[in-house]
């Protein structure tokens, strides 16, 4: 039972959203531009920060749905999400990514244990600023979009075929547009 | 020296905000829909909340300018502002604020450690569900700032007055608004 009285039958962070429109907006402005948005990082690599971060947070829905995300934009790929969940390091992605998610993972613990040896080990596998702020910001919002799910006690469904399908359909459409199923009209 | 080429004379997350114009649109509007936009807590309230949590994650520029927007809205209460990140038990604030600021305490520390006990404890005081969901998602929030701020080694100067200075005018005219300060015109 949420801690709250929530909107029933949406789970996890939609149903908070539905709660409270004004916020929802920003929120799903900001991960619209942080893992959907062109940009040099493409979408599953982003989705895969995403999901990393959650789950060090250990959000179940966060992890299970970024993660459903990730591979919709991975050829279906999910033994390759959970691989850079169980151990990055040794997961097939780039040099790049590997050096980014070093990052994500010290942002996770707090913003002072990211380090410059951190930061040109990004550099020199090819991360430009950009993607190092995008890094650094993503870690962070799931930060706070996981605590905001998992502080509200939200509805959490453990059916991994529903994840998949809002998945391929998140990872299509964008998470704006997605918005517009349970949110009120706002401008 | 800031981890990526930020822009110089601009602190903390401004530096950042500037960098990235795209990213600094939601987080403004977040930030404005959660601490500066009519709300049944106070300004003075909410901002407690959020200088509260940027002072668990040792934040200095949060605290700190958060603390002297606070200080802004509390008749320039700053001593008020130190007691409640020291030891708000004993503040003089309410028993509601006191028993928000136990549920932001446990958001600090990640979602899942938010009780049903510290729901009751605040709803007992006369929280309504809006401000029991507002205080998680301001709290959530900071540990999104202050990891941007710090996960970036953005450039924080440590003179008091001139946080005072920008903490009565943002107390004043709000987050969206201050923002065209430093950032480039968006829509």
């Amino acid at each position: 039972m949420p801690h709250i009285n929530l909107p029933e039958g949406l789970q996890g962070i939609r149903a908070a959203m539905a709660f409270r429109p004004e916020t929802a907006k920003p929120l799903n402005e900001l991960v619209e531009v942080l893992l959907h948005a062109p940009n040099s990082l493409t979408p599953g690599e982003r989705e895969l920060i995403a999901t990393y971060v959650s789950s060090l947070n250990d959000c179940y829905f966060c992890q299970t749905v970024h993660g459903a995300i990730a591979a919709a934009h991975l050829d279906g790929d999910e033994e390759l999400v959970l691989r850079v969940k169980a151990d990055f390091a040794h997961a097939a992605i780039s040099e790049k990514l590997k050096a980014l998610l070093v990052i994500a993972g010290k942002v996770q613990k707090g913003g002072k244990h990211v380090t410059t040896a951190d930061v040109e080990g990004a550099r020199k596998a090819g991360a430009t600023d950009v993607e190092i702020h995008d890094t650094v910001l993503i870690a962070a919002a799931f930060c706070m979009y996981n605590r905001y799910v998992d502080g509200l006690d939200t509805w959490q469904p453990h059916d991994e075929e529903l994840y998949r399908q809002r998945g391929r359909k998140t990872a299509e459409e964008g998470y704006v547009t997605m918005s517009r199923e349970y949110l009120p009209q706002t401008k």
